[in-house]
This record gives structure tokens, C-alpha cells and sequence, in this order.
């Protein structure tokens, strides 16, 4: 029997989603990066408006929380995007699974289900982004069929912070 | 007075924006990378599910294309995505200004009045992609504060493409 259950996120689920965010964060060696709580997240994502999409990992035998709610052990978070060369895309925000639950295949079932997902919503593709330093993401992901975009085609991420936006557009 | 007028798209503007779309695709060096059309635009953009937002920009004075639709000069394609970092995020797909058109301050308008459309619903910054050899269009993102962070940070696309995403998942 497999030691895991995957199920789609629910709004009480936030505070272990942004505990593991924050893990993930550590990993990638930017730890002062989250800049937003669990209050957010449950805005945007269970609000009125839905701005991602989100599956998350429980352990079996379940385990609870200090505040009663299902302990996580990893979560897939996406949304969805467009290109005007393909259509619509399916960006994965993150995957994450926590580092003593790895090699139980966890990892690769969120990702199957996660990109079932996008396929049923008409999606052409998945993209997403990794660190050129994370080696043991980067072969997963070549064995999975995705290709690293930025060396073959030479597309690069650029990103205008809050400050540089703020004055772009000449809001005090 | 201004030579062009910038507003919402509509759902009759879609085959002008496909030649738009087009049109860059050449200019990236990439022709054949466009593999959807107007049709597919139209549902997407302005069926029952809105994939993405757009801006267009009309030459004054107005043209006519040959289905009496008014010829466009230039286009801004972005949706809205998420970042378990920062939250609300503005994702530019797409933003063309035709060549003989240019130097007019089009695209800095067109930049300016979506990033305020974006900031307005929440947005805390804006993301895209440049490939690596277009010189002139990093210029004018690193002056108005935008940051290659796959240099910086060492953040690198991937993607997997449909056959890929669909032996993934066990499509055949």
C-alpha cells in the first residue's frame, strides 16, 4: 500500500502549504524569499478568485498538526497561461516534496497528477522553472521528456520588482 | 497629438493580432513556431474562460483592414499568474510594436498602461522572457528596472512539449 495520499488543497490547508513553501525556499538557498503568509494564500487561492491551482501530499497513516489540521509531506501548486504560439499552458509554481519522504515515487505521482490536470483542461504543455545549480531536478525532469528552454533556445526570465514597477507606472 | 490610440482588445481584433503574432515569431527567428490561429485566440481570449488579457494599438488615423475590421500596429498579451513568494504576479507574454512604427513611444505606453492594469488588480511584479540575442529589447527593460534573473539568479525554463506531456501522463 502506498504511503501517501494526494488530494486537491483546501482552504485549512495554507498554514502547512506556506510551512513547506518555506522549506522549499531553504532548499533553493533563499531563505529571506516568502514574502507572503498563509492569510494570502488562502485569499488567492480559496477567495473569490481562484489564482492557482494546488494538490497536496498527506502521509498514511495520516498525522495532524498542532492546530488539528492534516500534516503535509508535499505539494504541487500551478496555474494555468497562455502563449500566442501554443495556446494554453500549464506553468508549475512549484512541486515540492519533503527531503526523509523522497524516493517513494511521491514526487513523480504529484507530478503525473497535477499534469493530468492541465491535459483534461486543454492544456498544449507544461513549463516551469529550476535552478541551473539543482542537477538532481534538472535529470529528472530531462527523463521525463521536458527540455531546458533557456539553453536550447536562449530564452531568458526577466522580472520588474515592486519598487521598479511602483515608479514605472508613477504610483508614489 | 499621439499617432495611435491604445485600448481593450475585442474579440474582432483576433486575426490582426494573429498576424501581429506572426510577425514577431519571424523576428524571434522562430516562423515556424506559431501553431494556433485567430479562431483559437477568439475562444480563448474571449469565451467562456478569459485565458489572458490584451491591449491593442491602432494607428491615427484609423485604418481598415480588408474585412473592415481596424488595422492594428502593435499588441500587449499578458495573464495573471502566482508565486508562493511574493503572490499576485503580472506574466507578459507578448508585447509588439510593428518596426516602422516604432520610436514613437508606442511600447513604452503600451508597457506603462498594462503594468498598471496589472498593478491595479494586486500584481506585486511583472515577469517575462527576452531571448538572449535581442540586445535592444534588454536595454530598454534593464533602464526602466527590469532584471534578468536567469543571469542573476540562475533561475532556467523548461518545458515539456505535448507529445512528451502526453506519454507522461499515458495518452496515447
Amino acid at each position: 500500500m502506498a504511503n501517501f495520499k494526494i488530494r486537491p488543497a483546501v482552504s485549512t490547508d495554507c498554514d502547512e502549504i506556506m510551512r513547506l513553501v518555506q522549506e522549499l525556499a531553504d532548499f533553493e538557498k533563499m531563505p529571506d524569499g516568502v514574502k507572503i503568509d498563509a492569510e494570502v494564500l488562502r485569499k488567492d487561492g480559496f477567495g473569490e478568485e481562484k489564482w492557482f491551482d494546488c494538490l497536496v501530499v498527506e502521509p498514511v497513516p495520516a498525522e495532524q498538526t498542532e492546530n488539528g489540521t492534516p500534516a503535509l509531506i508535499g505539494y504541487a501548486l500551478w496555474f494555468y497561461t497562455y502563449r500566442t504560439w501554443y495556446g494554453r499552458i500549464m506553468y508549475m509554481e512549484d512541486i515540492y516534496v519533503q527531503e526523509n519522504r523522497r524516493k517513494h515515487g511521491i514526487g513523480s505521482a504529484l507530478w503525473k497528477q497535477s499534469a493530468k490536470i492541465g491535459y483534461d483542461k486543454g492544456c498544449r504543455n507544461i513549463v516551469w522553472s529550476c535552478l541551473d545549480w539543482n542537477k538532481s531536478a534538472i535529470c529528472f525532469y530531462e527523463a521525463v521528456g521536458g527540455a531546458d528552454i533557456t539553453v536550447k533556445e536562449g530564452w531568458h526570465t526577466f522580472r520588474m520588482e515592486y519598487p521598479e514597477l511602483k515608479k514605472f507606472i508613477g504610483e508614489s
